[in-house]
């Protein structure tokens, strides 16, 4: 039995790799005030680099639980989401509405992934 | 490493195979509008479907995650959930609501079952 | 193949293990009313005797998910989670709101942790 954790802080890990898989927080965006477009381009980004630190990366993504903060924002998240995605290798899916930490904030993205 | 997707259209896979386990994505009703109760056991039957296409089926559950749009439709869901579910299999399950792509779908359930 | 289920009720069993893993049915408090801070350790505490179970501890949790019913409950449900949490063994989390089954609770988290 062997836990590996990245980027904690005094909350929780970023990303743990455990039993061969890799579980990714929920991501949110940086840079802000943004459009739901630009939150979910960067939340994607910072996913990469996560599963990067743990030696996967999108291709090998098996679940992803996208929240948005108005289910009306899904086709925009949608927009980011088709241009980064792996088409031959896309996760089981759900994006589901919630209130997220900062107002000015619209979508959190989780993800689990095999290492 | 050997992930095997199942079902994907331009966003997701319906279902994917790997290290063992069977991620089922948030499967919602198709006939719409529909009770809550008639809307479960539709989902429910589309997650036998799902998983048996994985060569899993509703005995091997270990986690669901039940969105439905307001809490106080969970009497109502858990009348198909009950119908439905192995009694001698019961998975760990979260009920909790949220928004849901269709505002006409009331019930949203993801599942992660054993191959 | 061996799933192992332990308090299981009609609807779910509260811990399930499989292939290495455990996994933490969505859990509340039982003491209402209470403060989001007395409900979050009542919760954590459950985990902790769930997680014991199943042969694990929180110190293998890989993966929370921890629901308010509002999002600004989040800095008291943090207050009983640090301390709570094995700094030294952080999961990945998300925080996000929901409407809970009883209108007097406010925090339900479940977790994924290694046997």
């Amino acid at each position: 039995m062997s836990i590996v954790r990245h980027k904690s802080n005094k909350f929780l890990s970023a990303v743990v790799e455990a039993n061969g898989m890799v579980y990714v927080a929920g991501t949110t965006p940086d840079t802000l005030p943004a459009s739901v477009k630009a939150q979910t381009a960067e939340v994607l980004g910072k996913i990469d680099a996560l599963l990067a630190l743990a030696g996967s990366d999108k291709s090998k993504i098996v679940s992803a639980t996208i929240w948005v903060t108005d289910i009306r924002f899904r086709d925009e998240m949608n927009e980011a989401w088709i241009a980064w995605a792996d088409p031959a290798n896309l996760p089981a899916r759900a994006c589901i509405s919630a209130q997220l930490n900062n107002p000015l904030m619209s979508v959190e993205i989780a993800v689990i992934a095999v290492k």
